[in-house]
């Protein structure tokens, strides 16, 4: 089904078609043998760079396209729709930049260009084992030693691990709690810094996080990214963006699972006429699709919060929790309306309801997102 | 809770300024008193058309405000959280007025200004008692006499009969099915149009509808609407618009059940402390809240496709089924929060959810919107 | 729908019988009347006690029917399928007569049969109006007073108030907390205990609660039920008991649903057929029944466990919880059925769909079930 | 959590504490590998056979046990919760037996001590690739050939295809509709009888169904079972009881991953503290378990209505359905306790959740049992 988008400029329009072309041409016949060996696409993240997708929200100075999250956002939902670990690696590495884009020294930004332009991928190193949620509570350590920080800890789930150039490592410089910690930008090939295995994950499996082990890896301090325990601001500016990611990602998986399903229902017939034609199905399919347009809506709505310079961050929560609940309920109901054929890697539905799963825990599990309005509005 | 609202126009901010104040000033003191009677409040609906609030989106020659639809359903929004039935009024009255404003004539159309004004209240006469859902079976008959027409047969369920000054008669003069169709503009005085005793329902008290009988009730040909036959496109173009009005409606009212339950969370202590601090509830608001966030954006990304020109139909349907179905669940929820005391009158919670319930049976119950939505998808 | 019950007895499906004979001959032609007028039905409780509905769960010694749990919920839920308010008072009373017969002294048994055959009229008197689901944290005192006890504080939400002929008052009679609350038997005409106007309800109108407010009110120390300081174990182990109940009427509120809703949608006729035939309803009856039957299930294998001495505090919450979140849904789904013809007066769902929601916050709201059992599957 | 069961005989409790031990000491170690590699493990099922673990429900005469249905489905639970593929061969086998076993010739049920001791596996062939939802279509056909059927066609879904020793083959003797098919028992080297390549599917891997064609396959008029044209009502008959089987597999796998995700919550430390004292987790948690036990409840409910003789068909469609919806429902929910760690292969939540969606599809879809149960309650 072909979704009527009113878009902010002639531009954007442009700028979508391009994408579901390029979704069409390069990722659409890759993705079942990528996913299938788990193998990461770097030259497919390339192309992406080079058509000017890995760089959307930044300013054109640095050879971003300057668009608004509200367009931005529509190229993931796109991307996702054919190809999620495409889409969540373009929301990963642009997340990726942002420290550097809005807090970077003038020699840091000086790595923008090729960072949006996707030559250097970035990752983004918050999380730890222990303490998925409690991000405030980090316990990677980085110690001033002459002109480096030597930094030591574990880092987990890390999207990019061992493909990255780049890595945001988000360790404690100074006392526990949120107002200790720190931002380091760190090269792929710093001494100490030690991609691990990546997991054996359910879906999402060509773009698989891991751990980073880093043990007294030095890292210049004229790599801190913005004042020295700044870090949890930047990672949370971050993170609030990155959730609009996370949702666009929701949202495009689950359209590609209602046409599917749709497209599917009136062609497959049972007692002798389309089962799309039975309210059983009809209703379902009414249903899925109700659920889509409500979570595009508002991701939409809070991408404008951003982009209009306003307070997002829990509009942001909510979209990322009402979408990726609403993809793992839509693409659930899609594998159904398929019935036995939906359970076989023959169609792409049991793939989406596997990858779906992974959207409600990354950046935030639903927990977290719940606990951060409920915060907002009880102020407990 | 202050909702933060990107709008259209300065103009659009302080109109949503003055219905919050009207709403205060006017309706607050009045609804427990109006619902308990089940009176009709209409000196209050005039009070809102000389503030200018029953016409807004008609133009401005007809004595209209020439909102867009965006910023009308939001200013019902702020109405129904207030006072549901003076909503649902508005409501309906700017559905009354649609066909004479879309398709009448040009005498016709001289009645706009004291219409849009409210000091002609006015009723749409579609549904019958066999026919619910099924608008284009109806059968009440309007047969030619002359210059006139003899219309007999039964409405039901008619906001504002026995109260409206002028009544959209749906009936039919020609074949069967949905090409039969006429709309007649009655005036309250016409013989043999016989409002009946208003329904004894659950809530909404203030604004319950009736039966219409009519027989042989004289309506003069020059009262048609648009051309003979066409009724049923009116019809249905009038209900895409005022499926928007009802799931504003649904906002609006799920709104203030947030903002209430969080409140009382807030203040109200079991085992030493708010409950709102306890997760148990906290999630469950911010729940609420999320589902009420995701139904706004869908009605006003519904809405703004209307106010670009845009096929909305669908889009309308989808609002209006995801927003009552949404408004039901976080009113029960409310109840829920405020427990023993959400029970008892002394709150208006238990009003609230009553009054949900009616917003998933009115204007096509979401039977039928389902039904709308699977049929655009699958063609069937 | 004529449920097929597997029972332990031929005696229960007598008992059941007579049961449905009396609820139709006695309650169902006066149920309307006295809901409307919120008038409690003293004198059809007197009936049910002479037929031995009001102690059927207590030994034949004292005037009961020593039924089993298991027959006995499902009496409770046939009277709740025609009157909730009986079915609720009928199991506040079997309540009330938990500690006495489960605790009392042999001259406070010696009152059972005038309470069991419900010439006696209970109440249990245990939620204040600060700390509704903080039981433990109770602060009406009982101070010793000569061979009496002197009471004073406020009961809230009590059932019977004002109507009972003997109140179990779960008052301090030691230190803070669980382990210094006692079970005062108190008569009705006891002085300084006062009964206040009964609550507004949204529904459960022939049953509202009210609150009792207790000035010096004295109690002779040999009305203590069970041991000094003994009264919460008491409490628990009534309420335990008390969740079958609630869940019971549930059961019986949402089979009435059900089969009215059924029988509707099989008469009522749109688009040429009935609308029972419409697999969007009909799918929409068969999730309801299925629901209702699941928490019948869960109901009777809670009530066994408990027939069987084995410890059923768990699934007695389970049960509620369930039962009554069915019956709300349920309810909900049975209005939408009837359309517009649900949401009047004309026909009971209104009645149920407003009576379903205080069975979410009675005897513990489903929020306190939901942490009675977390605890006991994680022990925090 | 161990689940505390009411056992109709002693015998019953040492046949679950056989279950239990051989589930621990000859299925735990091996699921991951054999899912892994999507091996069948016959072995693993002669084993269960030589344990009597293959024919519970069959006479004792003919081998089996002479269980009830109570029982034996509580059997199937207890190893769907280690080993899902399992369970299902179990189920899969037992109905495979009953056509024999209610309807067969003397010299059929001359087979039956094989068959139930696991010695000879059975598929059940009912399903085929145009019409998985309308077994009265079917359009495999057999021909009388002299005192033989020639059959050909396609079946589809058969599980246990090319590892069983016998199937029963549905295939049309007569007319059109449910009253022209027949049940034929196949040995495995029929010569025409072709099992084809396993489906890919995303769980329950080691028992992966497939195709069967049949071409001209040579089957003697004595393997007929039952009448000829008998065929729908012996498949109909087996299926009500094949539901009960699938229902318990549900219940199995759900149980399962409410005890990992409990014990996960209260070892996995956030914000200082075990996750399972939090009650956005614990609420979690105990709506599982709730859902759980009502899934159980139902489905022994049903189960005694056949163990008892009565009609059980509908009540078991309604255990089917609500146990495999709620199976998906509380293993995604479980994956989202464990966060991260519930995405990966490291624990067996993911493959619970891979596992879960195949429930809601065989033996009938949730939309087929939808209908079932709504056709009962309207007749149409």
């Amino acid at each position: 089904m072909t979704v009527d988008r009113l878009l902010p400029t002639p531009e954007a329009h442009d700028l979508l078609d391009l994408t579901t072309d390029l979704a069409t041409r390069e990722l659409a016949g890759k993705v079942d043998d990528f996913e299938a060996r788990g193998e990461f696409p770097r030259e497919v993240l390339r192309t992406l760079g080079r058509s000017g997708l890995l760089g959307l929200p930044y300013p054109e100075a640095v050879g971003g396209a300057a668009q608004p999250y509200e367009v931005y956002v529509q190229v993931l939902e796109i991307l996702a729709g054919t190809w999620l670990g495409i889409a969540e690696a373009v929301s990963v590495h642009t997340l990726s930049c942002f420290p550097v884009a809005e807090f970077g020294t003038g020699k840091q930004q000086a790595m923008l260009p090729e960072m949006v332009g996707g030559e250097l991928l970035g990752a983004y190193a918050l999380s730890e084992p222990q303490g998925g949620s409690d991000a405030a509570g980090l316990t990677t350590r980085a110690v001033a030693d002459g002109d480096d920080f030597l930094v030591t800890g574990t880092k987990a789930w890390i999207t990019h691990a061992g493909r990255a150039d780049f890595y945001n490592i988000f360790c404690r410089t100074g006392g526990p709690g949120p107002r200790g910690i720190s931002c380091l930008l760190a090269d792929a090939d710093t001494p100490g810094l030690m991609p691990q295995a990546t997991e054996k994950l359910m879906g999402l499996r060509s773009s698989a996080p891991a751990q980073i082990v880093l043990e007294n890896a030095r890292i210049p301090r004229e790599r801190l990214v913005g004042e020295e325990n700044q870090g949890f601001t930047i990672a949370m500016r971050a993170l609030d963006a990155g959730r609009l990611g996370i949702a666009a990602c929701a949202v495009g998986l689950a359209q590609a699972a209602v046409d599917y399903a749709t497209a599917y229902a009136k062609e497959r017939e049972q007692f002798g006429k389309p089962i799309a034609s039975f309210q059983g199905i009809g209703f379902m399919l009414a249903d899925m699709a109700t659920q889509v347009s409500a979570a595009r809506a508002l991701l939409l709505s809070a991408a404008r919060l951003k982009d209009a310079g306003r307070p997002f961050s829990i509009e942001a929560a909510k979209a990322k929790l009402f979408a990726t609940d609403m993809a793992m309920k839509v693409t659930t109901d899609a594998v159904q309306v398929l019935g036995g054929a939906g359970y076989v890697s023959d169609h792409p539905v049991e793939r989406w309801f596997r990858e779906a799963k992974v959207l409600q825990i990354v950046e935030g599990t639903n927990q977290i997102q719940r606990l951060v309005i409920a915060r907002s509005m009880t102020g407990s």
